[in-house]
C-alpha cells in the first residue's frame, strides 16, 4: 500500500450561504483532504496542528477512516485555526468575515517517523516556508509532491513560495491564482511559465467549469460535475486534492495517464462536498454512491468520435 | 447529401480587442454558419438579408464553398445591418458601442423551393418572430432544427420567443440567457425548464469552458480548447453552431451519440475562429489543420478510465 503524506490545517469554519448558516463545524484543508483520500487503499497520514478545543470526537472522525494522526500535534494553550465566510448569491463569490490564525501561528510540523518516506505527497495550502519545513524532513524522493497555494502568499510570502514551488512536482491552484502568480492572462502561457518554475505538472481548477492539466505533451480537460443545487463550496478544492492523490496511490506510477484519471476521480468526489455544508456528505457517503456517480460522470466526457480518430481514422 | 438552411444576418462588424481593430469586416451569424458548415459534406443555403453595400465579391466566398444563396435577399436602398463592439481586457466582457439594424428592419424572410424540405436547419440569431416566419416556409419537418437566441429578444419579444422555442428540436444559448430565460441559477434546473417549454436538447455555451449538452438521459461536457492567444472572440458562438450542424449533417440521424460528436467539431471549429479577426481564420482554414486540431482535441477530453468503468468495471 502506498503512503500518502497530507499537510494541512485542521480548523473551524463558519459559513453562511444562499441557503443558511453552518454554524461551527470541523474544517480545514487537511480534513477534506484526508476524508477524501480515505475512499482508496493507502496509508495515509497528516501533519498538522490543532488546538484545545479540537475534540478528541473529531479527531476520530479521522482515526476511524484509518488515517494515521501521529504527525497532529495539540497546542493547549491555543485554539483552532478558524475561518467565517460568507458565500453570495451564485456561490463564486465569498468574503472572508473573520480569520483567527490561533494555533497554526506556532506551528513547527514534525512529520511522523513513519512518513519521512512517503510515496505521495499534498501539501496543502500552508505558509510555504512550513510546507518547505515538510519537505526538509523526508529522507527519500517521494513519487509525487503536490503543492496547494493560494493568493495570500504571493502578496506575502513571494520568496518562500517560489522556492517551494521549485521543489514539487505538481502545482494546484485555480485560475485567478495562476494569473496572478505569472502574471499572464492565457491559462495557457500561465502554465508554461509555472512548468518553467519547476513542477512538471500544473492542474489549474475551474470551480464549476473543471479543471485543466498540463504536462508534457500538451494538456487534459476534467470536467465538473453539473449539479442541480450547490450547498456550499467550502472544501471543493481540498476534496478535489484529496481524490486525486487517493486514487493515485492505487497505481505503481504516478504518471500523466494516472494523472488524468486521478482528476476525474478527485472531480467526482467534490461533486458530493459541495452538496452540504462542510465535511458533512464527505462523511456519510458510501463506495456505491462514488461508483454510480463516477460512471455518470464518465458518461459525461464520453463521445465515440474518441476512438474513430484515435485509431488514426479523421472525421471525414 | 444532407441539406442544411442556415438564418441568420450577414453584415458588417468593427471590433477592437486589446490586440489591435479589425477595421470594418464581414461578419454576422449567417457568415459563420455557412463558413464552418462549409467544411462538411453537405448541400448548404442560407436565408438572410443584405444590403446595397455587401459586394458581390464578400458573396462569392459563400458561393466559392458551394453555399446556396438563393435565399439571400438583396435591399438596394437599405445598408447592411452594422455592429460595432469593444472587447474588454479579458475577453468576457464586451460593450456594444453602435448598432445599426439596417436592411435587417425590413427582412421578410423567403425560403427557396429547393430548402422548404430542409434535414437540418439552425435559426440563427434573429428576430424569434422572423425564425418562426421561416418555420412556416417548410413543407415537411425537418429532422432537426436548432434555434440560437440572445438575451435581446428575452427581454424584448418574449412571448414571440417562447412560441418558436417550443417549436424547435435544439436550443443553443449561454450560461447568462439561460439564467435569463428561465430565472434559475442552476445550469441544470434552468435545462430541465427549457426542455420543459418544448425542445428536447438543450446547448449551453460557456464559451473557454466549452459546452453543456442537456438530453433524455442526462448531460454531457464537451471541453473548449486551451488557447495560447484569442485574438477576437467575435462569431465563436455562430462557429461552434455551424461546425455542429455541418459535423451532424455526415450522419444518417441527429441522435446523442451524432449531437455530442457534433459538439466536438464545433468547438473545436470555433477555436480557429477566436485566433483572427472575424471570419479571416476560417476563411484560409485547411481540412487539414481542422483534423490536426481535432486529434488534439479528442487528447484534451480522453482517459483511461473511461475504457475501465463502461465496460462494467469500477475503479475497486
Amino acid at each position: 500500500m502506498k503512503k500518502i503524506l497530507l499537510a494541512g490545517t485542521l480548523a473551524f469554519d463558519e459559513v453562511t450561504t444562499p441557503f443558511g448558516h453552518s454554524g461551527r463545524m470541523m474544517g480545514g484543508s487537511a480534513a477534506y483532504l484526508a476524508l477524501a483520500a480515505s475512499f482508496f487503499r493507502n496509508h495515509t497520514g497528516i501533519v498538522s496542528v490543532v488546538g484545545y478545543d479540537f475534540g478528541e470526537e473529531l479527531l476520530d472522525k479521522f482515526r476511524r477512516r484509518g488515517v494515521d494522526l501521529s504527525g497532529v500535534q495539540r497546542l493547549e494553550k491555543h485554539k483552532s485555526f478558524y475561518w467565517k465566510g460568507y458565500y453570495y448569491e451564485n456561490m463564486n463569490r465569498r468574503d472572508t468575515l473573520v480569520t483567527e490564525v490561533n494555533a497554526l501561528a506556532y506551528f513547527s510540523p514534525r512529520v511522523p517517523s513513519d512518513f519521512r518516506e512517503p510515496d505521495l505527497v499534498v501539501l496543502g495550502n500552508l505558509h510555504p516556508g512550513i510546507q518547505a519545513e515538510i519537505l526538509n524532513q523526508f529522507t527519500a524522493t517521494p513519487r509525487l509532491v503536490v503543492l496547494d497555494t493560494m493568493n495570500f502568499w504571493m502578496d506575502n510570502a513571494r520568496d518562500a513560495l517560489m522556492q517551494v514551488i521549485a521543489r514539487v512536482d505538481l502545482l494546484m491552484l485555480n485560475e485567478e491564482e495562476a494569473r496572478q502568480l505569472t502574471g499572464e492572462y492565457s491559462l495557457v502561457t500561465a502554465a508554461r511559465l509555472i512548468r518553467n518554475m519547476g513542477p512538471r505538472y500544473v492542474i489549474i481548477k475551474r470551480g464549476e467549469y473543471g479543471a485543466l492539466l498540463f504536462h508534457d505533451e500538451g494538456f487534459f480537460s476534467a470536467p465538473a460535475m453539473p449539479l442541480e443545487h450547490v450547498w456550499d463550496p467550502t472544501g471543493a478544492g481540498d476534496t478535489f486534492a484529496g481524490g486525486f492523490i487517493g486514487h493515485l496511490s492505487e497505481y505503481d506510477k504516478p504518471g500523466v495517464e494516472a494523472i488524468k484519471n486521478a482528476m476525474i476521480c478527485g472531480a467526482n468526489l467534490a461533486s458530493f462536498t459541495v452538496e452540504d455544508f462542510g465535511t458533512k456528505r464527505l462523511e456519510n457517503l458510501t463506495k456505491e454512491e462514488i461508483n454510480r456517480r463516477l460512471t455518470d460522470f464518465i458518461r459525461l466526457t464520453r463521445y465515440g468520435l474518441q476512438e474513430k480518430v484515435l485509431s488514426g481514422k479523421t472525421y471525414e
